[in-house]
């Protein structure tokens, strides 16, 4: 951020009088322009036995499978913003949402939130940011070819969690990628 | 949102190509400013039997008790937000925070997530945002006195939950706020 957003005056980066931590500030109409994280919300679309994934045509990740999910819209919640996504990047449709998975990722000012999520028929689809849509059984999951940490550890969660039938619903932080191998990060299209 | 945060150009209202609603817009860098809906945390901090509540000193609803709480910061974890706000507005140092209520406010952009958390000795103080911080057991709790619906709902919730020892996460939607009699919004400080 250089200018502000409400009288277009270039902003300083300084702590406001009665805050405890530097903003942008205007020195010209004393707005500050508070920043604050993102949630990105999605779905485990389950069909039976198997789980819907995506193979991600934007980037970051392209190329690579994710579980359907993006940025919350302003007046929406979390479980319709889930819904919406699953919608636009698989065509298929949802319900029965139960909150399953939150992590925080503060490095990059976000939090990834996971619902479990009934398909409501076999029908889904290549939606407008996916290469390819697919079933996939436990044991045909494309693990190393994963867009993101939280997808596989939503899985991995999951797949546990069924032998049990119980799906208690989880909250921790994650690290950077930087333990991730970069050949996966950078994988072409196959 | 009138100008360019980025090059301090006036934007425009529209819909971007790819996208499908529209967003400020800058006609002259090009940058697409999106806006997010912020997430609240808060604690339900607990001391034996009893919680501990804060009476705000700020706007909104001055003068009312409320959960210790507010917005999220970037670099930080829900968790960690949690219990900052609690340190900040109650002076108090809770520990063994647990994921408990998440509400979805579409209609003001926010998402209310609290934990409830282990008060680590019996001592807590009024903070800067607050005119009194004080410890309730049920029978006390001000009901009619609450800042906001999502302290509310989770007051009744735990102490629901209390009676089984069973604190299941739990995620809803939350209207607007003209259900509740403006008499108690408008309560002036004691």
């Amino acid at each position: 951020m250089k200018f502000c957003s409400q009288c277009g005056h270039p902003v300083n980066w300084q702590t406001p009088s009665g805050d405890h931590r530097p903003r942008f500030v205007c020195p010209a109409c004393h707005t500050v322009h508070y920043q604050n994280p993102r949630i990105v919300a999605g779905c485990l679309p389950l069909w039976g036995e198997q789980v819907l994934l995506c193979r991600r045509a934007i980037e970051p990740r392209r190329g690579l499978w994710t579980l359907p999910g993006g940025f919350m819209e302003n007046n929406e919640t979390m479980e319709q913003a889930a819904a919406r996504e699953t919608l636009e990047e698989a065509c298929a449709q949802v319900e029965g949402l139960e909150l399953y998975t939150l992590f925080d990722l503060p490095h990059i000012h976000q939090v990834h939130v996971f619902f479990r999520a009934r398909m409501v028929d076999a029908n889904f689809a290549v939606g407008e940011e996916s290469l390819e849509v697919q079933l996939f059984h436990e044991a045909e999951i494309p693990w190393p070819e994963l867009a993101f940490p939280t997808v596989g550890h939503t899985l991995e969660y999951f797949f546990k969690d069924r032998l049990h039938q119980l799906y208690p619903v989880r909250n921790e932080p994650l690290a950077p990628l930087s333990a991730i191998p970069i050949t996966s990060l950078n994988k072409p299209d196959r």
